[in-house]
Parts: C-alpha cells; structure tokens; sequence
C-alpha cells in the first residue's frame, strides 16, 4: 500500500504528541512543582510552545495532506486516525487567529475580575466583562457551524462531545427533568431518620497521603508510570505514559481528598491504558470529555460509594488513622451518599448533580444561540434553581450564576459532559453487573478486575476508534439510555 | 537608532531562550521527577525539542542578522550581546549535522558499554569503542579551528572557557605541578598526628533534608525562586528565574549531602542573581563552566570548609541531630580539609584535586592534538599519578584512566574548568580579604553579606559582558594568578 500523504500526517502528528507531551509537563510542574517567582518566565515559555504546537497544527500543508490522504488506500484504523486528524486540524484551523486571540483576552480579563466579583456578589460589575466573552462565544460557534455543518451550539459541544447533538440532550435532559425531584425527595425522606457518626479529626497529611496511595494501588494505578502530588487544585495531568495526578489535604476532612485522588484515578487509570501501539496518533487518544468523565465517576461513584467498596476502605482507615466509630463501612456509607439540595454544583451528591448541570445547559444553549441575553441569566437561574431543587438564589449571585469559571472564559457546550459522564458511568455498570451477577460481592472481597477488565475491553483499548454514541453502542449494545442511570440511583437511594 | 537586524536576533534568541527553558525543566523533571516507565515517550519529546533548538539555532537568517548588525548602531551592552549571539552561532553552526549525529552515536554507544567495562577493569573492550570517539574529537576539533581560527585543542576548550587557551593553561598548570606535591606532603605530614572524632549515624533523611534546606537560607538560596529535590546524580539545573537543585542522602553519612548541596547552593546563587534585566538574551547568561565551578567553589571550599563556617554550622547539626562530639567545630573542620592522595578525582580533597586536572590535561590535549594515541593513555596514566600523587595505578584501570564519564562521550577540553574554578574562587576570596580585613571574625559571626556583595557586583550581575580572562581582570585587577590559590592552600593546610 502506497500512503504517502498518510504517513507525512502521522510524522506531523508524532511531532506535535511531543510537543504536548512537553507542554503537559512543563504544566503540570507549574500547578505542582513551580515556586511563585518562576511564573513569568515560565508562562512566556509556555506561550512560546503553544504557538509552536498552534503553528505545527494549522501548518497549510496538513489540509492537503488530507485531502490527499482521503484517497488512499487505508485500513480501518488509519481511517479512524484520519477522521480524527481531520477533527483536529478543524478544531485548529476553523477561527481566525484574530478571534482567538480576542476571546482568550476577553475571557482572561473577565475570569480575573470574577475572582473578585464573585465573593463582592458584583453581578452588574461581572456582566461588563462578560458581554464581550458572550459576543466573541457566538461569533465563534457560528464559524464553527460554517465550517462542521452543526447548529452553532452542537458545534460547540462537538469539541467536548463527538458527535453528541443537542436534541440527544434536550432528550436525554428532558427524561431526567421528570424523574429527578421526585427521587430527591424520596431519598431525602428515607436519610432523615438515618444517624450518622461524623468522622473526628485531626487526619495528619503524612497518613492521608499513605492511605491515599493506598487506595491508588487497589484501584490498579501504576506507579511506574504516574505520580501522586499536590496543588491548589486537584487535577489529572501528564501524558498517558507517565500520568500525573494531584490532591490537596485538608487535617479535618480526610474524605475529600481521598474521593477526589480517587476519582482521579479513574482519569488516570483511563491514560495509562490507552492502546499503547497508536499512542503519538489522533486515534490513541482518549475519545471525550464526558468518557472521561465516565471512568472517574466509575471509580468515584459507582467503586467508592458503594457499600461494599466501603468495606474494603474502613480497614485501611483504621489502619492509617487509628479505630474510631466513624469508620464503621454501613456509616462511611451513609456518610458518602447524603443527598442535600445546595447551591454549588462542585460541592453537589451524586443525586443533585444533574439538576445543576440541567440548569446550565438550559441557560448556555439559548444564550450562545441570542435567545437570550447575559442580563437575563439571573432570573432563569432563580426559576431553575426553584423548579429544580427547591432552593431560592435570588439576590445571592455568588452562590448561583457567578458560581463557575468555566463560563468567565467562554466555555460553553461543556457541562453537559459532567452528567453525561455520570450516565455512561451507569451505563457500563449495568452492563458489568449483568454480566457479573455477584459483582457486589466481588467488589466486597477487593476481586476488582471483572471491572477493570471490562473498562479496558470497551473504552480504554478504543481510543478514538469510534465517535461517542458509536463507542456507547459497541460497549453496552445500546445508545446512551438514561434509564440505567435512574435505576442506580433508586437502588442506592431508594432501596438499599 | 535604527537596528533592524539586531532586533531580529534578540527577538529570535528569546525565543530560544523560551525553548531551552522548557527543556531545562523537563529535563530535571526526568531527573527528579519522572517514574521509569515515563522514559521512553520523554527521550523522544526531549529529542523532538533539541531538534527545534537546534534548527533554530542554524536557522540561515541569523548568520545574515549577526553580519549586517555589525553595522549597526549599537552600544557597548549590545554589542557584547552580539558577540556572544555569534559565538553560539559558531558552536552551532561549525559543525556539519552528520558528524555531530557520529559523535553522539559513539560517545553514546562507548558511555553505555563503559558503565559496565570500568567495574569489570575492561581497557581492552573500552578502547575498541573509544578509538572512534577520538577520531570524530579531532575531526571536531579540526573543524573548530578552521572556523576560530584557534588551535584545535583551544578550540575545544574556548566552548567551556572563552579566552582562555592552552597556553595559559600550561603557564598556570606548569607553577602548580612546582610547588602542589610538596603541599600535599606538607599537610599530610602536619595532619598525621590530628585527632578526628567520627560523626556517628544514622542521620534521617527528614532532619538532613531540613539541615540543608536552613544552610541553603543562610547561604541566601532564593526558595521562591528555586527548589531542593532529589535524584541518583545530584545537579543544578532549571532556569536563573527557577533553580532547581538536587542532593542525594545517605543516612550514614549527612557531610555528603551538606557539602555537595552547598556547593550546588554556589551554582544556583550566580544564576539566581545574573542580571534581570538582560535575562533571555545570551549577554544575560552565566560566562563559563570555570566561573560557574568558582562560584560552587566559593560556597564550598572558600566557605563551607573554613573554620569560622564550621562554627556557624556546629548549632545547626546540634539542632537537627541532637549534640555528639563530633560536631565540635574544630573537628568538624579537620574532618573536612582531611588530604589523602587517592585514586578518584571526584573524592578528592582540595589539595590533591588539581593533581588529577593536570594530568587529565596533559593527557587529552595531546590526544586531541594527534601526539598520542589512546593505547598510550595507562602508561601515560600511571607515570602521572605516580610523579603528582605518588600511587601506583598500574593494571588499574577501573579506578584509573578508566573512572570518568567524560571522555567516553569525547567531550575534551572540559576538564581545566575545575581547577580554574578553584583558582578563582581563591583570587576572589583575596580580593574579598583585602577589602574586608576582618572577613573570618565576619563569617563567624555570620555575616556573610560582604562575601555575598562582592560576588554579586563582580560577578552575577555581570553576565557575559566580558570573555573570562576580562573578567578576571575587572574583579580582582590581575588575571589569573594561581598564587592566591597556592596562598589558600598554604594558609589552610600549612599555617592554619
């Protein structure tokens, strides 16, 4: 087989994984590792790379190669690898520098006076930043309409969510709308009479770091190829060779930082098993955001918030921390399912979640397509949160429409991957648990590898093989049915 | 002033200045950092990054820039910039890429089999490869030359030490193999009736790592600038706006870590304190690999082992591993000028430490010049260590000619850095003294700000603005004169 132009468009490709590679290091060190008087050099550093990596993504060359590259002869994963080069070179060539540039100015000069606006409730003052981040957000889905064909806001969400359109949302949303106050309800009923022991602190760093380590290690991080640090804000970066995750310790709250590592993990564990021989092409990446989304809420929701992962924890606690009632598994149970209507999204249970991200979609989409303007967002907030959860945010913009970064710097099409992770994540474990009749009880005894097995078969191993509903389908025999995610709520919430 | 095409350079020399920043970090990270499986994706990325250096640094425009900025109006600042712009084009430049690829491969291929030919004693094996390691060092060396106009051995060396040549080298070398042997014996015959009171272990890792980290702040480390962290090879490395330092630990043995991470401390200093102004242009950068050792030097040999630094350090070993008699500064001060001629450089004292300089000199230059082959190198060997150290090294080859790194990677001409670097820090400590005729009393008390001050005005905010012999000349008023070091040393080891 004679590829030519294929085989420039893998070199190109290799090229800029390496590239990345170096820049998610280099990052990671900045949120880790840099003491604060590194920062300027370094964010010029990292400005210099990130145009080198925007010039080798939009080098005119590619287009043709493309194009070229369309006719010929390729198997079906160098196919796969070509559709998501052309996805990329899209992503990267379909604004106008200019654009960019503007948007990455209006959201960095509206994202930092949040930072004050938020805690001062400064709506009025928030909204003459955010008109601009509005404005450049439409003029950008328009373009990314023209050049995918999309409606401007699937064009949007297409970047996060391949494939996925906003009548499979308005669907899959319009399902939960229904069923979701009625099961908090239910499950805040049946919790009222429940007792709780409240875990009694201090928990030192050292032992929180041990436990957590741990934890990785029963969920099958490998440590050869990945660390555990610290910073400000937790997250999964690295590359998938060498993963790096982070936490923060908290000496009151052990729980927090244990759940978040182990929520990371389930990012982590994604990366490291990515299928190694396309790693440095398009088609070995991980497939989304919301898949993403799907194996750290595996792990979190569906592993570690489950009764019998509880009991595989409550010895490591006594072991690290010392005996105390607290850690009796029926309690840390009951202590990490507590379902409580509030107003943050970030500090939401695993039942309350999808209203908050509910409300978002239904405010961006219409806002991104100019039924709506920014001054309306208050309102509907208020209405949402009423309908939704019962709460009333008026006046408080702190703790409602100015809660979130990701919408100071334009970034809109994104929270819908948060819920449709959740759902994914409940999808594959239907899945699992009817394949494994006595998963509950494996899971009890610590056998977690009909899990991992089956994680690794059908979403670690495809990379981007197939576009999201594609992979949803070839891993669980349907599109994504929300209904799996209803019913693991009203087991755990309902009848457990 | 209209300097269009200076303006092209300084613009392209910051942006390399961003990549080999981004290098720096990572390449400490793989150091410091990076867990083993992580190695082979890095070494590619890595690679990826040295080959945009490298084409950056031969980019065609640059040598039409430096030529017709050259007729440009520039000032003193600028030109100095401008020379040291064109000297990195030379190093860059004089080199064909295929021969800078032969040399790698070799000095690759002979480093690898010598990490396990020098324990096995294996001369024979090792010279099979390390023949064409020569070979290619002269072809560089030949074309060094051609492109200086230096002689080739010069020509080799002015990459590590600009100005200075082997004629000077011999001229300094030549008074020190004088007077060094009968030092050496001087001290040793004045040692051999000291009493040593051996520190007994074990030191923890944690108390050693706090111990170093409260010298390096009294030593004036910047920890907002820079880190201390740890790896197999202890290094300096990071960027002047973010040092990063590393030691290693032994829990038998705290001096090791101490020592080698105050002369680290010296290193990160002068690159804590180039001048800001300048930084990202070559002018901005440290002048040599011999002022850089001199700065190490300074904090290691000029201070750390000086009596009045043992008395400042005696409290804090007290503090960090409880009293025991050892830590008397008297005896921690003989243990830590102790002179014993022995095999390995890299465990030589101060006085004996010139001694395998020399004769590694005498050794490569003729190598490198065609008047010797590298079968004559153990004969050579032996007749030196025994004139300068009195040892017998014959049939030795693992602890002989056989124990260093850098030739096997053919990097010839490096070696006098080591003891230039000794010699000025020796001239600037006189200097120091003649100013601050108190200086000892000072350091004892710990007031270290004049030794701190004079470094800084003569040295670290100087940049490259002069070739070293200048430099020398405008800090001390001489030009290296190995008489302050001779002076150190008999006022150390035979009057003290």
């Amino acid at each position: 087989m004679s590829t030519p132009c294929y085989a420039e468009l893998t070199r190109a490709y290799t090229r800029l994984y390496r590239y990345q590679h170096i820049g998610a290091i280099v990052g990671w060190d900045r949120n880790a590792m840099m003491p604060p008087k590194g920062n300027e050099a370094r964010a010029a550093a990292e400005a210099e790379l990130s145009a080198l990596i925007h010039r080798t993504r939009t080098d005119p060359r590619l287009k043709q190669w493309i194009d070229a590259a369309e006719q010929e002869p390729l198997d079906e994963l160098a196919r796969a690898n070509l559709r998501e080069i052309r996805r990329d070179w899209r992503d990267a060539n379909a604004l106008p520098e200019s654009l960019v540039e503007a948007k990455t100015l209006a959201g960095a000069r509206c994202e930092h006076a949040w930072r004050s606006q938020r805690p001062a409730n400064d709506w009025k003052g928030f909204l003459e930043n955010f008109r601009p981040v509005v404005k450049l957000a439409r003029e950008e889905a328009r373009l990314l309409s023209d050049s995918t064909g999309l409606a401007p806001y699937d064009a949007l969400m297409d970047r996060f969510e391949p494939g996925v359109r906003a009548a499979d949302i308005d669907r899959i949303f319009g399902d939960v709308r229904q069923w979701l106050p009625g099961l908090v309800a239910g499950a805040q009923a049946r919790q009222s009479a429940e007792k709780i022991i409240l875990p009694q602190g201090p928990f030192p760093v050292a032992a929180q770091r041990a436990l957590n380590r741990e934890v990785m290690g029963l969920l099958g991080f490998d440590f050869e190829a990945g660390r555990l640090d610290e910073s400000a804000h937790p997250f999964s970066g690295g590359v998938p060779e060498d993963v790096r995750l982070t936490t923060r310790y908290h000496e009151d709250d052990f729980a927090r930082s244990l759940l978040g590592t182990i929520h990371e993990t389930g990012h982590a564990r994604y990366e490291q098993n990515l299928p190694r021989d396309w790693l440095g092409q398009p088609v070995g990446s991980a497939r989304s955001y919301g898949i993403h989304e799907s194996q750290s809420l595996s792990f979190e929701m569906q592993l570690a918030r489950s009764r019998p992962f509880a009991g595989l924890l409550a010895p490591l606690l006594r072991k690290h921390f010392g005996d105390q009632p607290a850690f009796d598994p029926d309690n840390l149970n009951r202590l990490w399912t507590r379902v409580k209507p509030g107003f943050i999204r970030v500090d939401a249970d695993e039942v309350t979640y999808p209203a908050h991200v509910i409300l978002r979609y239904e405010i961006e989409r219409p806002l991104v397509e100019g039924l709506i303007e920014a001054e309306d967002i208050p309102a509907l907030w208020d209405e949402r949160m009423q309908a939704l959860l019962g709460l009333d945010t008026r006046g408080n913009y702190g703790d409602g429409c100015l809660q979130d970064v990701h919408w100071t710097e334009g970034a809109f099409g994104y929270f819908p991957s948060y819920t449709l992770g959740a759902m994914y994540a409940a999808q594959w474990f239907a899945v699992i648990r009817r394949q494994v009749p006595d998963l509950d009880a494996r899971i009890g005894r610590g056998e977690l590898a009909p899990v991992f097995d089956w994680l690794r078969a059908n979403v670690w191993s495809q990379g981007c093989l197939w576009d999201t509903p594609e992979l949803v389908r070839r891993a669980s025999g349907e599109a994504l049915n929300p209904q799996h995610f209803r019913s693991h709520l009203e087991r755990r919430y309902l009848q457990a």
